[in-house]
């Protein structure tokens, strides 16, 4: 049965919660779709998730095996196909705790960068499973600087070899997933030598484990690097080589060549497999950063419905937590950007299909602008959300700490997305140059890309609201945000220039405003997130109950981000300290009006609660009864302790030497 | 040997690393006895911590059981004392991996609360071993607010006796530390109930398990609460309760009793234990807060003097990250956070042996205000320390979160200190009840206490710096943090004192109040610290070449401060536009300034590598070889692939039915 303090919530909805799922979903059809995937999924015993927090990483890396390997019978089983609607649907249901994922982009490398030659002989077999491979970039010493790899492949004409070297201890492959104790092939990225010349990175396909009894070839000693904050699933590896000798005709060789005679060849356009990685990166988004801070929503707002702590009025019954001001400070906030990070992601992805469709009729002319976007959105999407997950959980207190509310798997596994699939800082520096870089030309009278356009529109001017409903206007706080993204470029590119006229070199001088530039990529992602958040609230007046709700939480989005970075608005006296306490009045106000709907809200994001694995975060609301049932589960109780005939039974009995 | 890109790091210090440790202990014979106390522990074996992050929470467990065990021995054999000046350096050289840690709770508990009588019966067996005991006080439903515990005692006055239940799931006891597999007996919170009336909540000793073989008493269910996201090795348990009778003395009677014919007696006052709690509090933020963070800035600072990515300079090899602008940007502040807060720490016990004092002569008059300031303290603390920590996560990229950097359990840890000994929210809450308090006592011309005086004193007025440089004079900017105290704590007060004059119930305006209430808490705590921190570098003129680069420091502590809650200062124009770029400009540059002795900042700290259990952050900056060979010593490497016959042998024999 469902908590009453649960179901009460779910009666007072403003919205449909099916319909808004629908949304989210982009259509019945599609929600339709989903819940068949997920319940062909989680009906499936092979797939639980069942006991996952009580196991050890060699447990998690077999369950995770078993699921991939079962998941191929599923498959075939469902008809579902590797180009099929379902296959966005079955990563999600089985919430990323599966192996193989490398296989994948193994497949994807050679098909990308392979001739015709090569992807006719490697993947037929490894789509059968006949080999399993990995992708070997990462090196100890070195991650996002790929020029700066070590690992080296010699050209030795007398064999048509490639000679392959890990030279040095930092050099050694590191990181890559499923190469651990899965893969038995990989594709490994190494300097070329020819004659002695160096010419740069290239991929090469590589054998490391035997077909026949899995030992490691010879010359490869490879490993599992061991424990991490997360992904305890994934068997993500080192690999050393001695003088493994490779075919010629295994340096993957659609856009180069080494002949016989050693002539390095180049031929054709890369551009878009840049584009391609750019979509890889976006796509990742979605399941890794927007579900699970969608999750950490559920979970945290459900608890907090649920959970009553001391007074809110003398003489009552103990209020629920979600009442007080300070909860609904933290929590809303949050559900707003899983709701404005949806929208921008979904605006992304359109953006990247049109994108695609440019390309192929050769017309690479949108490239930087996508390019920078996307660096821009994958840092500030990656690092907000992380966040966002982190105060859920601290807001759920104790009980947020136990593992089994799923809130700290969440947390650690969003972590790592700052991290991988290019590092954050260096991301946003690259959004940053763009900026500059459209900035001087506009400054210069060029013509800018649309989406920076509003860079060479610099207006002087003051916000003009006069009060508090005023910042309820998506001009109002649109325009602030766009005022302050201009004002951020253009105060760093005068900065910069001012550098490099006082003699500073152009190296030194870019390194010295490179905090101010990450602030004004920042700002700029943050400015077209807002901006998205209104267009998409526009467009939903088919359906009010749905566009008010929306309105409120772009609304919270637009002035959390003001209120949390009001001095930027500040600065120049844009927003004046008197506007400033209009913001953070409609700003309070707003949570209190958005928290009638919190639970709805959650809802509509209609995960399961197998797909939670929460004990707080349940749709019944019986926190209490599940953490208990759960706890008893544990290991720590299963089995004999360990420290009583050992250590507690001499102690208390007295058998110890005595002090 | 020592990576020479550590090496050169150490030969340019400006100042004496050695002079800086003792200054940091407290004087030179404080180090000697601390490094006494690390030298026995780490050498001795069973102490080890090594193989940790490859251990489950059963092994953990039995690891903290076998080092308490122990660590009763090594104390006899080393002559340390319960009293001795070695205990406060035992719990750090252990880093807290010890079981037992609530059996000393258990022990001041009865201490405190107990009777003479009750002194007499249970702490001797307690010192002795034969009863380990824990501490029951949080419920599943009830944590912060004790006036909400569920548990009943009801005394039967036919047999003298307490009655205990658990009425309800909620009730049940959850958390406390020793309770799950260890404790033989815990002091158990109830609502106590005299002829069916209730007189709130009382302590009782309460026997749990046997003390011949550990089996549950009856009417007892007790266990583990499963996995967390650290302190795997203390095994917080749940107690659940069926009229589980204990004789009339078990409930701690120093200042409550209850007399044979049931009649309540109140004696004495509590208020010195109160005060005790918070002693407790605090003492905990050094070990639990403040270290963890030393710990991470060396790590991180370590590893990025020894890490080189991308290229600075063309042309040149690539750089050191910590040469980075915004890599400084990350990890120095914290650096000079850890430096803050050690020294606010070491005030604050100073202003508590200073307030027992005064409480043995029954002057109770500056309880309060030691009440606010160690709350807010605690909060403050915990959650700058803790974000610390998670940024200095985060800038060892990849590296960073494998569990071998040591970064990731120092974060989960940090982490549940903004949990424990109070939910940070209600404490800020609680100083910022005690400053509008004093707030208003000041408007009406009464006194109050001294550390909030500046609350009185308004000065409308600007910031009255010209240049960057004058950003560097303390005085500028402690006068900035003190305005922007003032402005919140003054605003926050007109608006509670609005709403209640239009009409709003009280206790209602204040939940209206409550996000601006903690952030008035929040900038108060920051101007301590600040104030403190400066006062601190003054007392350092002795030693010129520290009291230099803890100037530099102190600098950065306060204009990080600045830049990054730029809206505090900004809002009323104390700080214009202007001044704030001349903030942005000073505070950068003391980064390449901090920067140049960041290695010997850390050092320091004097950590052992053993203590830092970090394969990035050793003393000799080794970092590859060792996470190689870390990782060679991982089980998913030392034990067999468990996924390869079952899963992946069948799978590329192509024995599984194909597909």
């Amino acid at each position: 049965s469902v908590n009453p303090d649960l179901a009460s919530e779910r009666r007072t909805a403003s919205f449909s919660v099916e319909k808004l799922t629908s949304r989210l979903d982009g259509g019945t059809e599609q929600t339709r779709i989903r819940r068949a995937v997920v319940e062909a999924i989680e009906s499936d015993p092979i797939f639980s998730r069942e006991n996952q927090y009580f196991q050890s990483q060699n447990e998690r890396y077999e369950a995770a095996v078993r699921k991939a390997v079962h998941l191929q019978r599923k498959m075939h089983e469902m008809r579902w196909t590797e180009n099929g609607p379902e296959l966005k649907y079955i990563y999600r249901a089985l919430s990323g705790d599966v192996a193989f994922l490398l296989h994948r982009v193994f497949m994807r490398c050679i098909s990308l960068l392979g001739s015709d030659k090569q992807i006719a002989k490697w993947i037929p077999p490894a789509s059968q499973y006949q080999l399993i491979g990995s992708y070997a970039q990462t090196e100890l010493g070195h991650g996002t600087y790929l020029q700066g790899l070590e690992t080296t492949a010699v050209f030795d004409i007398t064999t048509q070899e490639f000679i392959l070297n890990t030279p040095k201890i930092s050099a050694m492959k590191w990181w890559p997933g499923d190469m651990g104790r899965s893969a038995t092939h990989t594709v490994v990225f190494a300097q070329l030598y020819i004659h002695g010349q160096c010419y740069g990175v290239h991929p090469f396909i590589l054998q490391i484990r035997s077909l026949q009894d899995h030992s490691l070839c010879p010359g490869i000693t490879a490993g599992d690097i061991g424990p991490k904050m997360n992904f305890e699933h994934v068997d993500n590896g080192y690999l050393m080589l001695q003088n493994v000798r490779v075919p010629r005709e295994n340096m993957l060789n659609k856009f180069c060549e080494v002949q016989p005679d050693g002539t390095y060849i180049k031929q054709g356009s890369q551009k878009i497999n840049y584009f391609t990685m750019t979509t890889v990166r976006i796509s990742l988004i979605s399941d890794e950063v927007i579900l699970p801070l969608m999750k950490a929503c559920t979970i945290a707002i459900r608890y907090s419905a649920v959970r009553r702590q001391s007074k809110l009025k003398p003489g009552e019954q103990e209020a629920k937590i979600l009442d007080y001001q300070t909860q609904q400070e933290k929590l809303l906030p949050q559900l707003a950007a899983a709701y404005a990070f949806h929208f921008i992601n979904k605006y992304l992805q359109e953006l990247l299909d049109r994108g695609y469709r440019e390309i192929q009729t050769k017309n690479f002319d949108n490239l930087p602008e996508l390019h920078a976007f996307s660096s821009g959105f994958k840092a500030m999407a990656t690092q907000y959300c992380t966040s966002a997950v982190e105060i859920c959980l601290r807001a759920c207190g104790g009980h947020g700490y136990s593992l089994l509310s799923g809130l700290p798997s969440l947390y650690t596994k969003i972590l790592a997305s700052c991290i991988y699939e290019g590092e954050n800082t260096i991301l946003l520096l690259q959004t940053a140059r763009f900026l500059i870089k459209c900035f001087s030309a506009a400054s210069a009278g060029q013509p800018i890309p649309p989406s920076v356009i509003y860079l060479s529109a610099v207006k002087a001017g003051k916000c003009p609201a006069k009060n508090k409903l005023d910042f309820l206007n998506p001009d109002i706080y649109t325009e602030a945000y766009q005022h302050a993204a201009v004002r951020l470029v253009r105060s760093t590119a005068a900065k910069l220039q001012d550098l490099i006229q006082s003699g500073v070199k152009k190296h030194e001088a870019w390194n010295q405003c490179t905090v101010q530039l990450a602030q004004a990529a920042k700002a700029h992602c943050h400015y077209i997130t807002v901006k998205n958040f209104v267009e998409t609230v526009e467009k939903l007046d088919t359906e009010a109950g749905i566009q008010k709700i929306m309105k409120h939480l772009c609304d919270l989005f637009a002035l959390h981000g003001i209120f949390s970075n009001a001095g930027v608005f500040l600065h120049d006296g844009y927003i004046s300290g008197a506007q400033m306490d209009m913001v953070t009045a409609s700003y309070l106000d707003l949570l209190a009006v958005i928290r009638k709907d919190a639970v709805p809200l959650v809802d509509a994001f209609d995960f399961t609660d197998k797909s939670l694995n929460s004990a707080l975060g349940s749709y019944d609301g019986q926190v209490y009864q599940r953490l208990y049932e759960w706890a008893q589960k544990s290991p720590t109780n299963t089995q004999t302790n360990p420290a009583y005939e050992r250590y507690l039974k001499p102690l208390l009995h007295n058998t110890l030497s005595k002090l």
